[in-house]
């Protein structure tokens, strides 16, 4: 199958360039401004749209798609009595389908790959393929306090199964014993795998953890040996000097999710002195629970403009930064090579952006456009390992909409 | 004109009801669950979407739309220095169809209601007046250091003759002289007219007024007896304790604008404090130059948010009393009485909001939702006034989409 975008702006490396793009099943083969006339068995003009790398979503829970707006307005604790007893009340049937909504939403908001951070991964896995979409996928300890032993190799072996890749997950440093993170770094160690966790979301979390092992998290995790796995961090909010340059020595990648840690009412994340560090940092939307959407332009303004204000600096982090971040960043922070931007050989996660509306007008500055004007509704279609999933409101899934809409329906009348 | 909204959830006083709505020429005249059979001219079905007041957008620079994307990623002074000359250059006629591109993104978004602070207010009336927009006008000194003379009852009898709203406007402490506070003062007083002013934007324009004047900016207002006439401000970032109460015990309406606020690094108003001292806090999008979208709802959710923040409390600022700032406060702090709500009597200013998309499902609280996971592009229906002006993509004004679009690349080409 070969899809030729003509007529094309294109972002590549964070800049707007012209010209055309062909698709051979799922690779970018052919980059460039003066074409051979391919044979192609689509040509689709890129007239009035921005062609570019689909996002890559770096930290999600998407069972908690079915909680959007369950627990709204209230201080954590009360939001996990009320989360909690949902997420022992559903069943795989019910982690499928909230799954299948939250792909949905996805696909729609131009986000191609994604870490799943969550328990029940066959379900979840089972769902993301009925949309083609590319992911990482946790094994481990994704939820507090778990005592149940994990077979991790059972959980790994499914994962390559169902050809995702896998990282080995634990939820925090205060959910997680210790004998569960040294378990999961010499399961990593011996199988070549990542390791991701929640570290610093919270000033009590951080406060607990000094209090109890005389180390910030970020010390805790070195200490434990966590750092020497390549590794990813979500949130990272509440950070010193001393720990950013741990993490920047270890080659930690962190990942933001802004909306989440504002509605949580967690902190801001010290992107610009993580970026003045040289940490590579990634975006996510985590889960709907605590968001409540799956939108990485919300995100990017978010990233782009909260450091800005608590540094009273508007010159940094600026949008084409962001831009990698939500795209080239995130796939190296997942480990997938040749991922995140348009170019020959990497693989075909793309997207179009419809710039044909009020508020993008005057086109006076794309890349600026794409990080503080558009909209996740702006695309207009998405493409996953060179198969279109979503074009202008109809979803291309293995699974019926109106399904996916009827059962979430059951699921919320059952248990919310 | 009848217009007749049936199967509607309603958000009435920030909570759904389920009931009908009639909308008779410019008015609501009914709204109930269970009413009699209407001679209607049009019947609309709003299964699928929540019937709510239309925004009201309390502070914009509507022509610097033509600027979006043009100054981004830098320093205030450094964005005057680009934005300035370009202002400069602007005719009336570039001003009328910047207007016409910023008014299609408010009716796009549900903005049914707006106040323009800006100077070439003919151009500028022209435009609104071609989408049927409802707005107050500002007349004064909207310019930073303006030395001409001004004839405010030339300005005043205009903005009357074109059925506005008027407001008397001073662009700022630092901006406007106190020869031209005293006389606005003096004009408001002589005419029954509100005040309004940027206040206390940046920590340099408080660091500045007070040590010229021993006094921060709202004390300066005070001292000036402009917070005797109804009074709105913008922005009110930097502000402490004793502002506020002078604030609150004036009844001084403040206006935040959180986008423009992080964009520019300018800071996070205290919009908390302000709620507790029982301040009418409204919302607004600022000029597209700064912000760069027309977005109630990015608006909304970051009112909610960066104070949760940082306050440390998700519990504060709920999203029924963010609805309630962006609609009813909005329309008060504008002095529009019925205004801002769906009730008998009050003005026909609606939209409809489509919730059957991903992204809202599974509907577990529409208020919620309206704020955490709507976006603008939901908006399926405008209604300003009784009169429908934009449905599902199609603008209905007294002007051309495409002739808009046109029009405002040859500005683009033109000046920047």
């Amino acid at each position: 199958m070969k899809i030729w975008f003509y007529n094309a702006q294109i972002l590549q490396n964070c800049k707007i360039i012209s010209g055309d793009v062909l698709v051979e099943d799922e690779k970018i083969v052919y980059v460039g401004k003066n074409p051979p006339v391919f044979d192609a068995d689509r040509k689709i003009d890129v007239k009035n749209n921005i062609l570019m790398s689909g996002f890559v979503n770096t930290h999600s829970h998407i069972p908690s798609t079915i909680m959007r707006g369950y627990a709204d307005d209230m201080p954590l604790d009360l939001w996990l009595d009320k989360i909690i007893p949902i997420e022992r009340k559903m069943t795989e049937n019910d982690i499928y389908w909230s799954t299948m909504l939250g792909v949905m939403e996805y696909v729609r908001a131009g986000i191609t790959c994604v870490e799943e951070n969550y328990s029940f991964i066959s379900p979840i896995m089972n769902a993301l393929k009925k949309a083609g979409m590319r992911a990482r996928i946790s094994l481990g300890y994704p939820n507090v306090n778990q005592t149940k032993k994990v077979n991790l190799e059972q959980q790994f072996k499914e994962i390559k199964k169902n050809n995702f890749k896998a990282v080995c997950f634990a939820h925090s440093v205060y959910g997680t014993s210790q004998k569960q993170f040294d378990e999961l770094i010499v399961f990593a160690g011996k199988n070549n795998l990542s390791v991701s966790t929640h570290l610093s979301e919270t000033l009590k979390e951080v406060g607990d953890c000094t209090v109890k092992y005389d180390k910030t998290p970020v010390e805790y995790l070195e200490y434990l040996g966590f750092l020497d796995r390549p590794c990813t961090i979500y949130h990272a909010v509440h950070t010193d000097k001393d720990d950013l340059k741990i993490l920047a020595d270890y080659n930690v990648n962190v990942v933001t999710c802004p909306s989440s840690n504002l509605k949580l009412a967690s902190g801001i994340a010290p992107i610009y002195a993580m970026q003045t560090a040289g940490i590579n940092i990634a975006i996510g939307t985590d889960g709907a629970y605590s968001n409540n959407s799956y939108d990485m332009f919300k995100e990017m303004f978010l990233t782009a403009t909260l450091n800005k204000t608590t540094l009273y600096n508007a010159e940094i982090l600026k949008a084409k930064e962001i831009l990698k971040m939500s795209t080239i960043n995130g796939a190296k922070s997942l480990g997938f090579d040749n991922l995140g931007d348009i170019k020959e050989g990497y693989f075909a996660d793309l997207i179009l952006i419809d710039i044909d509306k009020p508020h993008h007008f005057p086109h006076n500055n794309l890349v600026s456009n794409l990080v503080y004007s558009a909209k996740s509704s702006d695309v207009y279609l998405t493409m996953i390992n060179g198969k279109i999933v979503y074009e202008n409101d109809i979803f291309n899934f293995d699974e019926k909409v109106e399904k996916i809409y009827s059962e979430c329906k059951k699921i919320k009348s059952k248990i919310l």
